[in-house]
């Protein structure tokens, strides 16, 4: 058996704890049960899995710039496959599964089950899981897809109705007649009433199912190539593309606690600690949650039903039944994202400065984990200064190595090559400066820390 | 006629906006008439005493720690008299008054007027003034107060009564028949039922009736040597040690409009613009204001009868009604000022990191004016890294004097002197790093930039 994690999101609805880079299902806010410390949703979902005795490989499908983050949070207990470009769920799909089949070399009868990373549930639901993956290998239907018993008439879902012949039987797995996506309210309504469940976004298949369907729009013995091939796929969704098109598609419904959770309304309601970070409150404010990522103070005296949360990328308050609203406003607050994980450490960017001729300054401070280096790269459009303040690393630039601690500064003119190792947990002060200081402006090159001599070819690694 | 303008402050009750450099008077918060400018309160209350036609001299008398806000405000417009240390009202007028008296050799019989520089009040407040600068010079009253009509039993103000046998008449000045420090507000209550005033704080009396006080104290026909002697003077209100000991004092009454902008919620109830800085709101928040100094965007949705406020310093979130109690809670959160207006330009703290072994780095980004310079300094605990990122100005390093602009990356290590002068604009990055990361760690000296030798005497100046 084999799981898909399907990890999307644009990350705007928990602006500005999230952004592009960091999406709501990276967060450390859960409590995790019996101990102090916080969870992600994603490391929630890994764990639950774990737990509930699930004997399944796990595949994360993401988007490249969740790449780091999800290294960082689960380490090498998952496989990562990585869209090249965002294009919906199916490609998305497509592109975990081949590589399931062409690099991983799975059976075409293996079981499949994909499931979203975010939504916050008990064991039962890992349970029904395993009731979809005994379906999948022994009933007759392509296709098993969770329902879950509605609590309201939401637009935002999609409905699966099981067929009537079903309504008396105790089968675990029935027959779905109807799969309707995100109706109006009012249909929605209509399609309760006639006992239609959410559909969970769970669906269970056998490997070579999808395999079938992916062969429709691009086809290739090698994984690579889907890569390369990736817009040859349609911006479409699963749901569209394959359970809509499902002519005999079964259903196994879960009656438990199943919470989405993408606003701040509904996350607050699951977190117990009103207040993360420093924050001082007096005793009057009711039903407030702060949340304050900055190194700064924030005091917070008499309020009532607000969300307040601060990160590097911007700060919100908001009364907690407008934060539905926040999506449409986070869009034209986008900018760069001021705080990332990565893989070999973090950054925030504590300092940005445009001049009238375009000219700009950007200040980092990062910090590389022990044994982590960054890329061999270089940059045309700025100069780098870096000013060591803490722990030992070495410094390679233009091929020359040298040992780097506190008070060293090092000035990386535009078009030196240049990377860095962390022997201790290394931090640095970096000003940019130059014309053009986005991520893109840089060329990565292959470097060997074994070898003495790194001989640079013009051959550019794909990605990283 | 000579002004003293009192410009004290602890700047809690404003926190994040204020600090201990930056105090309320000196926030530009106040809409200008007639124009889309700002002013701040000790701006206002100048261009108020200049447009009321009011000739006088004025003095401003501040703490050290506002000496470059007031320069960077005001300009030459006004002298300036620094206390040492903070001890009060009555040593902060007697010094400015040893001022008049020693270093600009103004005459015992010239009439003094002290006022606060933050109430917010309209041209009347004025002309009653001018009536007490008359009053002085032609009653025989030692000591002239201004009265102002009461609003509410407040225990925050001191109230002034004037005698029986003034009821009836229509004098411009009436005699003071008792004049009561801060009482509880029933007794307040009591007070203002029998027809007393609050003490406004506005003081009218000669040169020469000052001076005699504080001759009982220190005297000295020096004036520098009243700095040098500060500490003889005691820790004391001028409402105790002399209004409150006076025999003879007369009063005027103002009844028009007066309030003291000292809290978020009376200070906000006079901005008709309900957002500053980067802030997007919904259409949907009431009554709320929004002050957001920091470079990132604030988003504020749906919210009722807040005052929230973003600088450097800090950040607050309050229930209007709730910002009085800022003052208990502010202290806790205090830190190093994060934002400064200095004579020479103005800075911020953009990172602030702490190590284990308490070694530490501090990033700031400064701008200097052109013109402006930098002292001659050195500092014994800390390298400063700078890295120039727009304008064009002159360094000088251990006597040595460069060019520097764009991309000049210069490093001083501790000991070695150093200052920088701006020719235009010149804005660079700061990362000092060492083990006592504090402002007062720095030898100043003379430097002449007209000379091109400048042999460093060990001579410190005296303050700057």
């Amino acid at each position: 058996m084999q799981i898909i994690l399907l990890s999307g999101g644009s990350g705007t609805r928990l602006w500005p704890l999230s952004n592009d880079a960091r999406s709501k299902q990276f967060l450390k806010l859960l409590p995790k049960e019996g101990s102090d410390e916080k969870e992600s949703m994603v490391q929630r979902v890994v764990r639950q899995i774990n737990e509930s005795g699930i004997k399944a490989d796990i595949t994360v499908a993401i988007s490249l710039s969740q790449k780091d983050s999800i290294t960082s949070q689960l380490g090498n207990r998952v496989d990562i496959v990585a869209e090249p470009s965002r294009r919906g769920t199916f490609p998305a799909i497509c592109l975990a599964c081949e590589y399931l089949a062409k690099e991983k070399h799975i059976s075409p009868e293996e079981t499949i089950i994909v499931m979203p990373c975010d939504p916050f549930t008990e064991e039962g639901y890992f349970q029904k899981i395993k009731s979809m993956a005994k379906a999948v290998s022994d009933s007759s239907f392509e296709l098993i897809v969770m329902g879950v018993t509605p609590t309201y008439p939401s637009s935002k879902y999609g409905y699966v109705m099981a067929s009537n012949e079903n309504f008396s039987s105790n089968k675990e797995v029935l027959e779905v007649e109807k799969f309707i996506e995100k109706p109006s309210e009012k249909e929605a309504e209509k399609l309760i009433s006639e006992g239609a469940l959410w559909n969970a976004g769970v669906f269970g298949f056998k490997l070579g199912f999808l395999t079938k369907v992916s062969d429709n729009y691009f086809s290739s013995p090698i994984f690579h190539e889907y890569l390369k091939n990736y817009d040859k796929f349609p911006w479409i969704s699963f749901d569209c593309e394959v359970a809509e098109k499902c002519r005999h598609m079964g259903m196994v419904e879960y009656r438990g606690f199943w919470k989405d959770l993408g606003t701040w309304n509904t996350l607050t309601d699951e977190i117990p600690s009103h207040v993360y970070g420093n924050v001082l409150t007096d005793g009057l404010s009711k039903n407030t949650h702060v949340f304050n990522e900055l190194n700064m103070p924030m005091l917070v005296l008499g309020t009532e039903n607000l969300v307040i949360a601060a990160s590097h990328d911007g700060i919100i308050v908001t009364e907690k039944s407008k934060s539905e609203t926040i999506k449409d406003y986070a869009r034209r607050l986008k900018s760069r994202p001021m705080y990332e994980e990565r893989r070999w450490g973090t950054y925030k960017v504590i300092d940005s400065v445009k001049f009238d001729d375009n000219f700009q300054a950007l200040t980092k401070q990062l910090t590389l984990n022990p044994g982590a280096s960054l890329s061999y790269q270089r940059h045309s459009c700025r100069d780098e200064v870096w000013t060591f303040i803490d722990g030992e690393g070495e410094l390679v630039v233009n091929g020359k190595r040298r040992h780097v601690g506190r008070g060293d500064v090092i000035v990386i003119p535009k078009g030196d090559l240049h990377t860095l190792r962390a022997i201790t947990p290394l931090t640095f002060i970096e000003v940019q400066h130059g014309e053009n200081l986005i991520e893109e402006d840089i060329e990565r090159f292959p470097y060997d820390w074994d070898k003495s001599d790194n001989n640079v070819e013009d051959k550019k690694e794909i990605q990283n």
